[in-house]
């Protein structure tokens, strides 16, 4: 069994454009990070359109349910963005697809000093390869059910419903 | 359950002198390793001494079983030089405590660039939370359980026997 | 002789904000800019408010002179914000003020990957100490007298008029 | 009038060698400081052998003489270690060549973090196209006469004698 890391965008993959002074999406940071690890599992990576989570559509949580049905591992990572990990979570679980599907993100872009996002990735990728078949949020070092979590947005963390 | 995460030095840990340029050991990257993290489940960070694992002896072996034995949490992240990481999980395994006990380190320390630590804590501190009691090597983005493991040096990589 | 830093926000000192997202301001990162570079010479440290060099207005630029105005030191470093920093320079080269001054800033901010502001700070903490007094602008490795500069914001490169 | 950035090795381009947990040299990192420092004016860079200071020998510094002597540029930063930096430059002050020549280093690798080295290369790729002709060493936020400048190794500083 392997493992497949799905990106599609979110605060983890955010990169600052020095030309405008926004942060945006270039080249994803995923291929730098999976090489950072140093896993020996070779994990296949698979880059959606990157884009901020608040600009999914149905569409967009299509596709990705649309890849993990195509997806030949059953561990499954995906690098999404916080806002609606959440909504995105509810229709790959609504699916009942039979994989171990595990959503995480980052609090702070891989590229800023401080980030979250390469703790986040090694957490997503331990458990995705141990939790029974579902899926679940992984967030703040803690595993979610799909279907009881939420993230509280003053407070910045991903908790329990 | 809450985590319990235990640092006893190695090549995470390593911290550069400027003053003589050498590699030795200063204060644990552990609390900002954790703070970064934004872990909400409030582990509990134990600081034994910070040692190269090729200086370790039984003595310090033991030291390390003591803190686990002692422990209340039953998921414990020990960090841990990689040398002799395995003799130290041999150690472990022996005592059969009952615990989930997860030994991780980094090839590149803390502060080097591209250093894996923090992916690799990330790992641990995922995996040790759902694997089943008993003693294991977490890294290169795998588990192995604490029989079935050895360093490859020439490839810098861990694998089974 | 000795150095005067002046903060006053500008892309080198944005912070990203995890709860929104966003890129503003919080603490400058100056003083641990200034520790890092190991300067024996005691330079003086002055922040003022922070801001985006879009948002100055005519009394923002009057706290600048006047703050060199009050200084003791003859070598003066402003980090300021690249949109509006020909403007600043053009208040202070108008007021003659007999010191050396020279404005920089970043392209990319001090806590994200790639930046050019330690750089930037470490070139013009070395012109500001040798330049004949005046006002100058130095970016990209360079120094431009403080009337004939300018962004050229399509390159994100400062060039002469 | 341009920049030629000539590396010798010392510190600031020591790498750490993930194998042996030694640190060495590999690859310089100056191409990648060089780029990040977003210079317009175009720096030559020349790589000599990458050595540690204390290993270099008389040879050494006649290569890195000879470089300097077939300079085109008449502004010239040497990124040398620092334990013999004031060595190389009383070669280079005897020789009476006509350019500026100013050595830099760091006191911690590029790659490791809480650097001067950026910091450095910035303050000496600036000094360098001021100063009137010599050699000069630029450590600590200061410029020092190639005749008048020690390492203070105790406490990791330069200073004049």
């Amino acid at each position: 069994m392997t493992l497949r890391i799905i990106a599609s965008g979110g605060t983890f993959d955010k990169h600052y454009n020095e030309l405008n002074g926004s942060l945006g999406f270039a080249d994803s940071h995923l291929p730098q990070a999976i090489a950072r690890s140093r896993m020996t599992i070779n994990p296949a990576l698979e880059l959606l359109p990157l884009m901020d989570s608040l600009d999914m559509q149905d569409e967009d949580r299509q596709r990705i349910l649309a890849s993990c049905q195509a997806a030949k591992e059953h561990a499954i990572v995906i690098i999404h963005g916080t806002d609606t990990m959440k909504e995105t979570a509810a229709v790959l679980g609504a699916a009942n697809l039979g994989s171990t599907i595990v959503l995480t993100g980052a609090m702070i872009p891989y590229e800023i000093a401080n980030s979250d996002a390469l703790f986040n990735l090694g957490f997503a990728c331990g458990v995705a390869q141990i939790l029974t078949p579902g899926v679940y949020v992984a967030m703040n070092g803690k595993v979610f059910p799909w279907d009881n979590v939420q993230k509280n947005r003053a407070a910045g963390v991903f908790q329990n419903l």
